[in-house]
């Protein structure tokens, strides 16, 4: 398709800007794909606010923006699982195919992948994209655009909920009650596991975990979580944790609320880099750490799981804006972190 | 407790009548349950119309029935998990704890194993039974004892589904729709798997699975099963297939409709013992076959299920006889086996 | 490379001849090797001697033979695991790297898969061949060509030991004493199996057996086989079997043999590709059933299995031809089955 | 068994002295043992130099000791599995058999466990002792009491590698050349696994790792543990870390020189408990961290591997001391620990 886009770039630290830029050729087995709704990281705003995350540097102009829902609008000619018109989600991860990682299944530790909005590779605030057919999902008629850029952050939840190997039977708690925090807990309603709580310091976001599906909620900040857990356990502990804060106080409570042999889900990064943990109460129970990196395989499970009505992934969105509100969005989002589960960016209204 | 109960029991084969007995004395670690409800399992109609199965033959008196639901009333000075008036599902097999087995976790392999209703062990068609605490597991405010008594059958179909390694984003196929059948589907559900197909001969049945969770059923006698499965799959085959029926038929179908890599799970006995099976295509397909004997570790989370609104195990049962009328209810579940899903046997009123 | 090269062709139904090829041209990702030695596969004799193998039907003139050692002389411009003068083991197996199978790492089940020797796609007995060179494993200075020939079929039963799930501290069985069978058994006593013991029916087999390593053989011509099985292992069954023979009685006898709870390996294919099986019994112990189907990611570890000597791999080898004498190879191996483990084509003497 | 037994208990921190009890009688289910050699583990040291492990405190007079082998010279009227005469491992922990762990067969991990010398449980540095048939494993004939009392320490090193998953393929490395880590390492190299490297700071140690079976040792204060780990993993780092020393150095550089997808498993104390640990790398690099609690269902799998030769178990003995001379035993012990492997304590002479 010939012409000109508009795209939106991060022109330096809190600064945003925009381009006209050529509408991207097709290769062969890829689609292009006209954007209509891209969610906000918060890897976007920590890049927006300060300009880097560890050796990933900005250097701008630079687009950001990871998620992307779209609709086909042409496609290469190699391509069989596509056809224009259809509505799709974007897994934003190029991978190598040929590597060790690649090779056994582990594609998201690919040392080659070029994942949208890592830098040096560009994300998608713009209005179309190529990217490889295979990384672009087919999205069922009930499951809108928007749902489909939210699918990236779903697909973290689930990972983490599939690497603590979670299950029917099961009482689990989630830290924190965030945007990964949410769609951590309801991965783990989508996959049976009979009781699920979320622990957070702010009143407001446990309430939105409570309206999500959460079987019941603790506020850290006025109550004893371990207490808690054991008031709600008979005493047992859970049988797996999901830490999404990165805070050490909460990895410390993981270990402390979990049964012998539970497993906790380390997703949050802290501050530095390092937790300070208590290693020897961790072997006494003969725990399972177990980390995530992104998510491989699950796309379309977790679409499934959004048509099927067993995730509300609409429910995570608390602000939409236009494409050209983005400065307004990232400043926004910024400066009311507290408020936002997830800030929505739309390129194009779905028909 | 002193006194005298009534007990069903089956005189010869087709023919049951009625004993006084004492009402058991509990030991330090067991409960006195008084019985409300009694599944009848498929296997007491069999040992009923035949008066054995394979090396177990009854000698009467003899007293059928393992799916009990009831009341405590009593019990033993060491139990600590139970107090009089709490409801209570039984889990029927005791097994000896210190075998290879039992030590390993896989309890249900057990040599050991004393199962109610499997001779020479006597069953629980009758008002009071003494019970191992650790067997008798609580029942819920909002779950009934004529659940309780179907978490039997529920059991197995959730172990069933555990065994085939059951998980979201998968395709599976339930080969028959009665009891197992039934509640192995609810199961996959509950699990979170995205698709549950139930394949049967019988319209009524697979009215039943729809009406009870089933995505989609296909009929075997006026369609090409193999195919539907292809249309439904985009081709590629289901990755899990429960085989509840013991046909041949079924299981090579089951070896003919999975996806490369896929798990099938045998449950149904055949007729003589054996099934001839395209051996050569499971090779080429890499397939998985686990099987299913009873069941273990199930009962929390088949009670937590039901309790949920995960299961509808009420929705199985189609026919209650009160215990005076146990001839008759014995006599028309096997008269009638293509119109009962589940008879059950009322001996006491819940309150 | 410029230049003719001499190939081994199947002219038709028992009969080999020759033709003069040009030597292959490297594409970017491959390497040329100069072969020097290949084994002779059971799949090679059997395409030679009736013309098919199920589907996959001979079109002369075709060239058998799929595992090959030899030495890199070539490399195309995007290698960079070889360089020129490595001597190699080459895995057979060229798949598309993005289907669904290949994404989760089971690449052998690929449907796009090209694999030499299997029609319509030749094999190697020549002096060369292009291969991609992530296929082409570098041998250690103390594993020779020949052994690098049979890192093939070593590479299926160190599958069908990991797929058994194989490990320290259990009793394994392998049913058949042919070359599957032989490498079986070495496979499990690398990865630490306790005790291995192989059956056959032919005392040849069996000696060879012993020689190799296995703890204990048994002639099931002239014993009971579960009797002894019964005694090795005080009553209890073993925990896994591996049947290689294709053989209903020995797939029932491995039914019989094993433990509850414990797991069979299907390797072997039978005549009809049917086989009648006590799955009733099965059902009660609960076994586990695997299959196999080629091998994937293990030419490493089968490599360096032979490098450390925990495999005698040299040992399997009980007849060697030149290139030039493949139509005698073949009779020979074909008209004296019960005496050749393998038979291995010297196509150039290593230096 | 009528009589008087010698006791070595401990009077206070650093003492010992020995007590004149009656020789325990034997219940049904139990064996009375001679004993032949008891292993003095780290944890009897460190009870006897500073009387404590965390919550567990030494109440004198106590009997320390955990690590024993002997003969059968009772038995109570329901054993089995044992005669008088047999020599036998003793595996130190009696467990409940009916808590959620014992059923599911993690019962290293039961809650009310009674486990030789962990106060307020006595141990067996005495002449006899009366213990769980169960418990008690009988040696093969080419394997000695001596060899039978370490089986102990063994178990903690195969348990540590079944939880790290250990097998063929892989690189493994153990930090830490003390009794622990040279068991792992040995363990390891029983599993299969293709290469394992040792990393200490005291050559002394190193040596015997090499003597004992390592691929490889290095000595962390003169070289670079990341650097020398990418030398020989061609940069690619090692599949799997087992970290038994207990420092933060040590299990930072596990972290360091893991590849992607690997798994750390946690066996040593850090001496307060704690440890900072860069849990960023951790998470970006998808690492699993598992931890060891004693251990579960090993002694029939590490007998076997010392009776078959695959661990050299005598090699870690480097004293050996009459059960007189257990002052001088744990004085030398403790101020010796450089030099020291394994001290044992020889009870009686072994025929």
């Amino acid at each position: 398709m010939e012409g000109k886009m508009k795209v939106a770039v991060m022109l330096g630290i809190g600064k945003m800007g925009f381009e006209e830029r050529d509408i991207p050729k097709v290769k062969d087995n890829e689609a292009l794909i006209k954007l209509e709704y891209i969610g906000v990281c918060g890897s976007d705003l920590h890049y927006y606010e300060t300009g880097a995350i560890g050796d990933y540097v900005v250097n701008p102009p630079f687009v950001l923006g990871h998620e992307p829902g779209g609709i086909v609008v042409e496609i290469g000619k190699n391509v069989k699982n596509l056809k224009i018109g259809d509505r799709v989600a974007l897994e934003p991860g190029k991978t190598c195919g040929h590597c060790e990682f690649c090779k056994s299944g582990k594609y998201n530790l690919c040392p080659e992948v070029q994942f949208f909005a890592t830098p040096p590779v560009d994300g998608v605030f713009q209005e179309y994209v190529a990217h490889e057919a295979d990384l672009c999902f087919k999205l069922p008629e009930n499951v809108s655009t928007m749902e489909g850029a939210l699918i990236e952050p779903l697909a973290v939840g689930f990972h983490a909920a599939i690497q603590g190997n979670a299950k029917i039977g099961q009482t689990a708690v989630v830290m924190g009650a965030g945007c990964i925090g949410l769609v951590t807990m309801m991965s783990l309603k989508a996959m049976g596991v009979s009781k699920v709580y979320v622990v957070d310091l702010m009143e407001k976001r446990l309430k939105k975990a409570l309206e999500l599906g959460a079987d019941r909620v603790i506020n850290g900040s006025n109550s004893n979580v371990a207490e808690e857990i054991g008031k709600l356990t008979g005493k047992k502990g859970c049988d797996l944790v999901i830490e999404t804060t990165g805070s050490e106080i909460a990895a410390s409570q993981a270990i402390d609320i979990t049964k012998k042999g539970a497993t906790i889900v380390f997703v949050g990064y802290s501050k530095n880099g390092e937790m300070t943990l208590p290693m020897s109460i961790a072997i006494n129970k003969e725990l399972t750490f177990k980390t995530v990196f992104r998510y491989r395989h699950i796309y379309p499970l977790a679409i499934n799981a959004v048509s099927t009505g067993r995730v509300n992934l609409k429910g995570i969105v608390t602000n939409t804006y236009n494409l050209d509100e983005i400065q307004e969005a990232m400043d926004y989002s910024i400066s009311n972190k507290a408020d936002i589960v997830k800030t929505v960016i739309r390129v194009s209204e779905e028909k």
